[in-house]
C-alpha cells in the first residue's frame, strides 16, 4: 500500500487517531506491567483518563507534517507515529504541573489531575495536600514516560540523538516560559515586549516551531528545510497565543470549555493587557491594575476589564493577530512546501486565528 | 598519561571534583545563554545553590564504579563523566519536587528551593504559592536539563542509546518508589513487605542499580556484569535505606544534619515502624500508631516513640542491614569485579552501613 501526502493529509483525524492509538497502547503496558509489579494502579488510570479526556493533539499533527514537509514517507511509519505521540504525553505532565500551579479545579470540563487524586483519597488526614503531592509525582512520571515513549520509537540511532536536540530546546524554552508567566503573573504592566518574550517561550517554540522541527528532523530534512518550517510557525505561534488570551477573557466558557474569568483573576500578563494599560487613559489604566491579580474579582468587575480591554487593545490585538496571520500565511508560498502540505498547515493557521475554543 | 584503576580509586574525590566541574561547567553555560536571552537569573542562580550546597554524589560516583567494572578506560573519558553528573542534576530535581511535597524548610542545613524562591519574592502578593509554583518549574527544567547533560555528552549514539534505556527504567522507578512512600505516609501498618517495596523502588534501583547499570551500558560490558552489579546493589540499596531510616528517628540532626523528628510526624512507613507494630505490645502499637503522622508531635513524644521503636524494632533492623551488607560484600568476591573496584565498593557498603550522617 502506498500513500500519497494528499491521503495522509485529507484527513488529519487519521494522524490523530494512529497517535492516540500509540498512546493507548504505551498505557496499557504500563498498566500490565505495573500491576504484575504491584504498584498502584491509580497512576495509569488517571494519567488515562486526563490524557484522553480532550487534547486537540497540536503537536503531534505538527511533527507529522514537518515529517512531511521534510520529505518524510507519506506512510508516516510508525517510529514517527510514535515520536509525535510522545510530545503529547510531555504536553500532558506540563499540564498536570500547570494545574497545581494555578491551584485549578478543572480542564477541558473535568477535574484535574490533583483533583481526581484529592477526591480519590478523601478518607485521609490531608486528601489536599495529598492531591497535590501525587500530582506532582506523576506529572514527573509522565514525563520521564513521555522521553521513554521516544527512546522505544524504535528509530534509527541517529535520528534518534537528532530528535533529542530539538526536544531539549523545547523542553527548557517551555519551562523558561512558565517561569517568566509566573513571574509577570499579577504584576500587569505595559511592557509588550515583555508579554510577547512569554509568549515566544511557551506558546512559539513550544507548541508550534520545535513540533514542526521536531518532524523535520526525523526526516533528516536538509537546514532550509528548518528555517522555511520557522518563518510559518514564529508568526503562527504568536498568532495562536493572543487568539488564545482574546479568548480567556471575552470567549464564551460554554464553548471554549474554560473559564473567563481566570485571567483576569490571575491577573496573566498579556500583550492584551500590555496594550491596554499603555493606552487606555489613565482613570481607566488605574481601574485596571487594580482589577487585575484580584482572586476575589466578580463577574461585575470583570466586565469592567473586558469594557476596558475591548476599547484601549482588543483591536490592536485583533491588527496584531492578522498581521501574523499573513506572514504565516505568506511563507508556506515559499518553497520548499509540497503542496499538500502547504494546504495542511495553512488550514492549521486559519483554525488557530479563527477558532472560539 | 595511562592511569590504572588503582589510580582513580585511591581518592574518589577525584571523581567527585570532576563530575562537580562538569556541573558547574554547565550551569555557566546555561548562565551565560540565559542572560543573552534577557531571561531570569534567578533559575540558575538558585539551581546552582542547591546543587552545590552539599550531597555525596553517591549516584555519579556508582556509576564511575560501574564502567570500571564493566571494563571502561580506567581514564575516565569526559564523556562518562559528564553521563554520571547527569544523574546528579536529574538527583536534584527529585530533591526540588520532594521538598516541595513534603513541605520542608530545610536541606543540607540550607533552605529549600521553593523557600530561597518564596523568600527572593517577599513582596509578591502571595509570596509562598509563587515560591511553590516557581519550584515546581525549577524542578522540571532541571530533570530537562539532566537529560540535556546527557544528550550532550558527546556519548556514541548506540552508547546513548543504551544510557537511555537504563535510565528510562531508573526514573521510573523512583517515581513509583515516590508515590508509593506517599501512599503509605501517615498510614502505618506492620506490613514489612510494602515498606521493602518502597526501598527497592526508591532507594535501591534509584540510588546503586541503575547508576552501576548505567556506567556499564557505557562501557559496553557484557550481560554477567550486569548480573554482578545487581548481586551487590540490591541488598546495598536496602542496608542503605535502612540506616537511613534508623537515622531519621535515632539519628544526631547535629550530625545528620536533618530532623530526627520529621519522618515521625510525617508518619513514614518504614520497616523499623512495620516491624515495631508486629513486635510491639498491643498497648505499645496502639500508642505508636496514635503518635505517628501527629504533625504536632513534640519532643517527650517523639521520645515514647524511640523507646517503642528502639525496644521492639531497632534490633531487628540492625540484623537486616547486618546480613545485607554481608550479601553485598559476598558478592563482591565473585568475578568479574577486578579486585581495585571491589576495594572501592567494599568502601562504599562500609559507609552505607556504617555512617551517621
Amino acid at each position: 500500500m502506498t500513500a500519497s501526502p494528499t491521503t495522509v493529509l485529507a484527513d488529519l483525524t487519521s494522524i490523530r487517531t494512529r497517535v492516540d492509538d500509540a498512546l493507548a497502547s504505551f498505557l496499557r503496558a504500563k498498566a500490565g506491567s505495573g500491576a504484575a509489579r504491584r504498584l498502584p494502579e491509580e497512576v495509569v488510570t488517571t494519567l488515562d483518563g486526563f490524557l484522553f479526556g480532550g487534547g486537540k493533539r497540536i503537536r503531534p499533527v505538527l511533527c507529522v507534517l514537518g515529517w512531511l514537509a521534510g520529505g518524510g514517507d507519506p506512510e508516516v511509519p510508525a517510529p514517527v507515529v510514535r515520536a509525535a505521540a510522545s510530545l503529547e504525553l510531555f504536553h500532558a505532565s506540563v499540564l498536570i504541573h500547570d494545574d497545581i500551579i494555578d491551584d485549578s479545579d478543572t480542564r477541558r470540563d473535568r477535574p484535574t489531575v490533583h483533583r481526581v487524586l484529592t477526591d480519590l483519597h478523601r478518607d485521609r488526614r490531608d486528601p489536599e495536600r495529598f492531591g497535590a503531592g501525587a500530582a506532582i509525582v506523576l506529572g514527573d512520571l509522565t514525563m520521564v514516560w513521555a522521553a521513554e515513549l521516544l527512546h522505544t520509537a524504535q528509530l534509527a540511532h541517529d535520528r534518534l540523538a537528532a530528535a533529542l536536540a530539538v526536544l531539549d530546546s523545547m523542553r527548557a524554552d517551555v519551562m523558561y516560559g512558565q517561569y517568566l508567566d509566573l513571574l509577570a503573573t499579577a504584576c500587569p504592566t505595559d511592557d509588550l515586549e515583555r508579554a510577547l518574550q512569554i509568549v515566544r517561550y511557551k506558546t512559539v517554540s513550544y507548541t508550534c516551531e520545535r513540533p514542526l522541527h521536531l518532524g523535520a528532523a526525523l526526516a533528516d530534512a536538509p537546514p532550509e528545510v528548518r528555517t522555511a518550517l520557522t518563518a510559518y510557525a514564529r508568526p503562527l505561534g504568536e498568532a495562536f497565543q493572543l487568539r488564545d488570551d482574546l479568548l480567556g477573557v471575552f470567549g464564551d466558557p460554554a464553548h471554549s470549555g474554560k473559564s473567563n474569568l481566570d485571567d483576569l483573576r490571575e491577573g496573566k500578563h498579556t500583550a492584551l493587557v500590555a496594550l491596554a494599560l499603555e493606552h487606555a487613559s489613565e482613570a481607566e489604566a488605574a481601574r485596571l491594575r487594580t482589577l487585575l491579580g484580584d482572586p476575589d474579582l466578580d463577574e461585575r468587575a470583570a466586565q469592567d476589564c473586558r469594557e476596558i480591554l475591548a476599547a484601549s487593545a482588543r483591536p490592536r490585538v485583533e491588527d496584531m493577530i492578522a498581521a501574523r496571520w499573513e506572514l504565516a500565511i505568506g511563507a508556506l508560498r515559499q518553497p520548499p512546501y509540497p503542496a499538500e502540505v502547504a494546504g495542511a498547515l495553512r488550514r492549521i493557521a486559519d483554525a488557530a486565528v479563527l477558532r472560539t475554543s
